[in-house]
């Protein structure tokens, strides 16, 4: 490539760096948000949830139309393809992980005139405490193309999962007990498996990281601390 | 671009297209099978559905890699790369139906000790052989670029959407008059929405279908049957 050419790249790359790292602020900024809302029972909140999620599907519309262009016009080999993929791939699990925030916040608007046994929204806020520290790893990871921290968050999650599974059987439990905890319960449910598919969004990237710098799939089957999918008392899923 | 050169990529076209088209058979198939084993609480055959799930990444995988090398050599231009782009599209709508049966499996395989009661099953079959009549149309209209066919699977999701509430609320009142429904009824509630889910990835389908004819992206939202989000006595999400 000529000077002008690999300059040019550079700038492309550099934009979309930016451009995840603005995601990655408001995908952070909604879960907190989300969890707060929940803890605070704040449908106010909750509602500027809701609409910060366009922000980002902008955002990633733009990431992945600028990814494309920049593999076609700049032809990038080796690991400056593998930047344009990750961008690709890292925007796409940023956007899922705001579509689960904006559905955790909608949940949090649907139970506010529910009755709530206190105890139970504890755990889900200690999960989503563990996500959120695993999102913001994984985004400095990222940002410092640090394989070795981003392969600490994807071990990590087993503990996320092994947590849901304890806050599902809880919730089964609190349901059996009074039938009036039925309704908050299953919403809580939902919104206790949005918190713990986000943690799976963050694994996600921290596979994207170790692509990006190793230059290799990572091929083993992550270790499951939920394996509530084949059992009856358990929690599922996965 | 020479012949030659245009003749590859109509090469590197095909082969996408033939790839995609064994991933939507493998997904029809894993979608119905998921139900049948749920009708037929028949554990063995989930348990094949599971197993199914592998060839599905690997084609995904496959799909993007050879999608990107393609972009990188050939720069294709206007239609062709909206092409290639689509390719990675729906091949990722595609892997995640793949892990959406799966989980669905795997919860059969859950409650297949578990009390039943018959009628409840019948409502979420009703909906899953909606969701594989939308599934079948849009992989149709993928195979023949018909924009017009796309839409109609867009407007329907929310017929889906809607089955899917009154699903929610039946399987609430369940579990409100007999305690020993609960198990299984939330087990229910997450595999109706697994299904329901499926519905959405088929409406990305054919937003990508509209996008690759018509080269324009569907900027309008799509109507969504599913109110609950907001309701308590109703289900949620969206």
């Amino acid at each position: 490539m000529s000077e002008h050419i690999v300059s040019s790249f550079d700038t492309d790359l550099d934009t979309l760096r930016s451009k995840i790292a603005e995601m990655g602020g408001i995908a952070e900024k909604m879960l907190g948000d989300a969890t707060l809302a929940l803890v605070r029972r704040d449908a106010a909140l909750a509602q500027t949830i809701i609409a910060a999620d366009a922000r980002l599907d902008a955002l990633q519309r733009d990431i992945e139309e600028r990814a494309i262009l920049t593999i076609a016009r700049r032809q990038p080999m080796a690991v400056d393809l593998r930047e344009v993929v990750s961008a690709i791939r890292v925007a796409g699990d940023l956007e899922r992980i705001g579509d689960l925030a904006k559905n955790t916040a909608k949940r949090v608007v649907a139970i506010s005139g529910e009755l709530q046994p206190p105890k139970i929204v504890g755990g889900v806020q200690h999960m989503s405490d563990l996500v959120q520290a695993q999102l913001k790893d994984v985004l400095d990871a990222y940002a410092q193309r640090d394989d070795q921290r981003a392969m600490d968050v994807w071990q990590r999650d087993e503990r996320i999962d092994a947590l849901y599974t304890s806050i599902f059987r809880e919730l089964l439990t609190y349901m059996m007990e009074d039938p009036r905890n039925i309704t908050f319960c299953t919403h809580l449910l939902f919104l206790a498996k949005n918190i713990e598919r986000i943690g799976d969004h963050t694994t996600n990237v921290a596979e994207t990281i170790h692509y990006l710098v190793t230059g290799v799939a990572l091929s083993v089957e992550r270790p499951k601390g939920d394996k509530s999918s084949f059992t009856t008392t358990e929690a599922v899923d996965k």
